[in-house]
């Protein structure tokens, strides 16, 4: 296999090496807290970008150029099996993700669709044993053919939602037999277009029956992984159900779901939704569902859904200080959910997108793991709020006061406030970015 | 009293007047499916905006005449109370609402605050019951005084936690007194400036302990009025932890609250949260916590709370119907969070602002019931729903199969799914809108 | 022909019909201000959206169902000739706008792209003629093809920049044949996707270029229509240079180029760029290049160009004030840019959606005209600047002062403001928009 | 004079200093490109946001605790003069700016105004004078008062236009007595709140007459200090004429106004115009009317105008790459119209924003200016448009070619496009930022 000519394995030089083919920040083996990067990070590659995508937009045409493109249905289906093994050989990856379309043509009927993948899945076990590589998360495209047209766990059509229960079905046990650490749902037209024709209520009733269908087939064909679920707030759909990480969260409580489900996060996704990155991480970590993570990053000024590579290192240093505070992702992982601009239309251009993710994210996993050893934003915040420690502020949080008692605590007491010193907070965090490259004084 | 002058009462001239000082379409003895308008609409003022606002914005000083403006202190206090219920009279309103620090001076302590309420309180109940008018819902403001700057029940200050307490204690207590159909909470700071200093959990379980600290002190005093959040994702903070309807809803399931609040949802507050009103109001309805209504509408262009009082008659349309479709909106009601535009500076423009408001929602409930008196949207929902009612479907919503039985079903079945017809169902929207001003063939 | 199968000619029948497949409100031989509708809306089919786009978007495939699919290459683009004709007899069109790529396959190479056009642009020419049918613009499509994909006439590849100017060589050659009334560009590309790489004084320069070649050839041919420039912000690019009206307005100061230019102002477009419809269209108004409109609207919940067709009435009020204003559109016309969404499959939501569009707009003109007639804003306006019409306000305008002047008479003055009065005149416009369905009183 | 207690002048310690109160990359007398730090950055001091800035926000009350606050009037005018001066030597500054209100009363009428300001200026003469300080820009206040509420130059109200003509001319006089390097027009409420009451054609004709005039009076007197206009595209009115750099390039270029113009731009102001900080200034630098710089951020998640201190050193290192390719900023310097957030309430705050907004331009200059040393974006883009160099390129942009010769030479050639390697390019950028803190090899 020769898919990535000319591109030798990418290696670790330094970050004062200029060689655009070589990791800079990213030292696989390098220990961070007691773990190897290779463990903290757990990179995946994203089938359907860096395989599938073909670089047109609303506006245009495609413009990748892909060694595999000379080929079609299964057989180039199984050309990009091998292209996936060597990529993920030369970056050096341990997992990588897909929906079944990356992998395998759909098919016309369910029966070609089962054939189809079971064709795929066995070339892909082989190789991820020969290799020693997992799968990080499959998932059922279910919002790119037109039966999905009004959603598909939430179609007006009973035999659109009886078509998706088939084709998670199938998901779940590839999962089983992949050994996929994750399932994701992402429901890209669970939604609406308009409020005018949908009977929402209807439609969130039966996603939740679908989740609940999901949870008790993997239980009953020993699926062990885990279920997560991917928010975004619109694009394809006007608006879609799950909203973001709260929204998801009070669908997952209202239906009795959050003993099955975490989310899986995507940085564009959280913009998109007003939220930064890290917010939508804190909120997972804080209510125990942050299970994996989608790294990418959006154009703040466009309003759609750029999943650019990760390139920026105060969204990946954020991002990292939730993760290694939430003690990582346990079976979840890093994956780039990202894509080549349409104009780096290269091979070569894969690379360069997966090294400056990578970077970035090591790097700023570096500058968090720093962070948190020197117990900066922790001594801060036990600073802030120690007047909870004694005294009133001990009774309320030990839940041994009323209104009554506050009030006569009040009428006797003098208010006062410390600077939140945000600025100078600033400063230290863009001080620990600046720092963390140098070498450390010998 | 005689604040508004030369402002007769505002009566009904029906839509051929060209008095601007007329109802055009607000008729309150008016009926509509079998209610006043003035029973359904339960209109209300909002005493902050009316009385209080003097029209600067961060870039400038006040602009705003108001005939009180020559007093201070408790003096103009009192003379707020006496130009309300002119007011009130003028308009035709049932009910008002207000935050504590509307109605009186704050003080310089809590026993001047208790005082200041307690004398305006008591002229407020006699002038309540002089004019047959209700409070909506009271609220402690508790953003606007520096001791906040960091949140009330979220603070990292138990000091301003307890102050935050003894001013709903009191607050409770006026709503009981003054028999408050709603006790609203709007977390204008509950939530953070940035992440790198905030312990987001830490404030999450304190807001929810002075939640429930709320209700079991209502519950003491025998007060019995509903308790509201009113959402908004953002400003004055970066972020606030009441984001939107869902993620308030997540908030009281997971703090075990559902049963004792419902939201209070603003048309502006909804669009900054990049939902529709009728979305918000829609999920609200669905999740059964739709409580009141803040009428208003903000300018889709801009980043910020304009709180303009609401023209739109599309927006009203779509609010009512969900409002009637809730069976009204209980103990809540409309209450106009709604400000004249700092250049409409004299108080004939309060006027006009509540007269376009009222009739903008008139008008909006005579064309959702005439929608619903019609099934307009009822049929055209049942239609495609209609594979749920029989066979797969119905063993769907029923519970009755798991995938493998969907799996087998799908193996042997064809999709067809039906057009939308969304700009079919647009056109008809316009029509009834357009039409509900014709006067019906004689 | 037969590809609206079982759709009659549209026809009036008034707004107490109930037949969604009759105007309500256009009534094309009905007198508005001394002019027929027909004459003052010169609404024009979108060959585009109408006749090509397949339903897909970025996270789906084609949904549309369309008679002409069975076929494919030049037949294809015969029947699609034969359905526009149908379409706009059946729907009562008199202008139609179309991209080259639209009406003729491009081909391998710009000589069967020629041939290709030739043989369509003939059908076009004699259909035209049949039915007395004019084409409102035409188009050159330089952002679809990969070699478009760092622009045309701001590509960095000088071969592209050739290949783009023999598309419009064509094209101006067509229009001249067809008698276009415009020309259009719409820079779909012509921006960037990064500045990281790109000198944007040397493409606009190039830019600037190109538009003078236009308009020499144009000259040199004889073809005489108007050159109409599209803004549109983002999207497929991140930034386009020809971001809004006013930037546009700078570009073509500052290259020489007003003489020759006016623009085709987009709602969609508007709103992406942070504007009203009415913004954009009053701005080319006062500055005399108000040359045609593309009329659809954009959901303002969402960041991207939806092109919905026109459903707001308050919007096309306002968009109509503008235009009746202006004296008409001149050459200009009102094209429907705007597509059935993704679940409106069926040929028959292509009636639906121009129904709903040209109804709109045809209220919009009524109340528009009725608000002009009545001087409703003008009178408004008097009065507010009345001030400038005596005195020093008058020597202002006439230029007749200075600095010291004013200074001499600001110190001896006192200012006074009236109110705007905002509020009240929104409630006129909702009197102005719902009485207009009204009948007049016999 | 002890405002600013226990703090010493701020020093340059380096990037491994921990001194919260000591620059780590700001060295005053460091050279860059054969040019002094001091030189190349001209920092300057916004004396609204540091000495009058309260704290005070559309929700809440002031919060800043302030020395000077003891004082009123006059009195506390005067204090602040003192607290600027010993702000300024404490943090090594060369520059300030001011509004007139900022820095004295603007009094009951003009000869108050006119009064108050002799005073005042004779204090800040002697006092710049006495520590070699130069005035960056002044500029008047022409927004927050209520006579300003529809404008000023735009204002329908003639005895407004002749105060603010009066303002201005006073400010002229300062600026010649100050030696002010720039003055400055930030049109807060030129612009409209809403179109149906606004003749925005008769409201721009008269803002070029007051520009006209303050062109004419300033050569009547002398002052050659540069003008500016300040591009906002909204807040605190609906609209601002100058929306962005573009917008008022138009604006400048219809009134014959490009010779004595140039634009302030402030990077807040640029991203709430749907534009990146380096996009404005590029547009500027290219168009000849780069002036000088607002230097903050803004929360690309907030909608309003959040005034923050610099800290992200991505957008100081693209704003500096433009203002070096500049060539600087002529008579312009970079002021920090920033302010610190709302419960940074004490002194000590002001200079830890402005430490850190130094420190990042500071680190942000060195990166751009290794940048252009390295010749990394002019390699790239010398190579991307290569094609212009010869041949048909050649021919195109010495204006030798037509549509003719294009087409031919069109028809003949085979079109290649490179790949624009987007993200290697940001993998570059990022090594530059990382690696700018490392100590040189020795
Ligand atoms: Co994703
Ligand atoms: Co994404
Ligand atoms: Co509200
Ligand atoms: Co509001
Ligand atoms: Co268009
Ligand atoms: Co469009
Ligand atoms: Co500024
Ligand atoms: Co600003």
């Amino acid at each position: 296999m020769d898919y990535f000519k000319n591109i030798e394995k990418i290696k670790y030089e330094g970050m004062n090496s200029n060689n655009p083919l070589a990791f800079k920040h990213y030292n696989p083996d390098e220990s961070i807290a007691g773990k190897t990067m290779k463990e903290l990070l757990r990179f995946s590659v994203a089938y359907w970008h860096t395989f599938t995508m073909d670089g047109s937009d609303p506006f245009g045409s495609p413009t990748m150029q892909r060694p595999w493109d000379q080929y079609s249905g299964m057989d180039q289906a199984k050309v990009r099996v091998e292209a996936n093994f060597e990529f993920i050989d030369k970056l050096g990856f341990d997992y990588f993700a897909f929906h079944d379309v990356d992998v395998a043509p759909e098919g016309s009927n369910l029966k070609e669709y089962n054939q189809n993948l079971d064709e795929i899945v066995s070339l892909l076990e082989k190789q991820m044993k020969a290799q020693n590589v997992s799968l990080l998360w499959n998932t059922s495209n279910m919002f790119s053919h037109p039966r999905f047209m009004f959603g598909a766990a939430t179609s007006n059509n009973a035999d659109v939602y009886a078509y998706a229960a088939a084709k998670v079905k199938k998901q779940l046990e590839i999962a089983k037999e992949l050994d996929a650490k994750n399932y994701v749902f992402w429901g890209g037209r669970e939604g609406y277009e308009t409020l005018l024709y949908t009977d929402t209520k209807f439609e969130l009733d039966n996603l939740a029956r679908f989740y609940h269908m999901a949870v008790d087939y993997a239980k009953e064909i020993g699926y062990e992984g885990q279920f997560l679920i991917e928010p975004k707030p619109k694009e394809p759909t006007k608006h879609q159900y799950d909203f973001d990480t709260a929204t998801t969260y009070a669908f997952l409580q209202h239906y009795n779901l959050t003993d099955h489900f975490k989310v899986n996060i995507e940085a564009n996704h959280a913009t998109l939704a007003g939220h930064t990155f890290e917010h939508e991480l804190r909120y997972a970590r804080e209510h125990g569902i942050l299970g994996s993570v989608d790294a990418n990053q959006g154009d703040m000024l466009l309003g759609w859904d750029t999943d650019e590579f990760p390139s920026d290192i105060y969204s990946a240093v954020l991002a990292m200080y939730e993760i290694l505070k939430n003690g990582g992702l346990g079976n979840g992982g890093l994956n780039f959910d990202a894509k080549v601009r349409r104009p780096s239309f290269e091979p070569i251009d894969l690379v360069h997108g997966h090294i400056v993710g990578m970077d970035t994210f090591a790097y700023g996993c570096k500058v968090a793991q720093q962070l948190i050893e020197d117990q900066v934003f922790e001594n801060i915040i036990a600073k802030r709020y120690s007047s909870f420690e004694e005294g009133v502020g001990k009774a309320i949080i030990e839940n041994k006061v009323s209104f009554k008692e506050l009030q006569e605590y009040a009428m006797e007491n003098t208010i006062k406030n410390e600077s939140g010193h945000q600025e100078m907070i600033k400063g230290i965090l863009n001080q620990y970015i600046l720092k963390a490259g140098v070498p450390a004084k010998v």
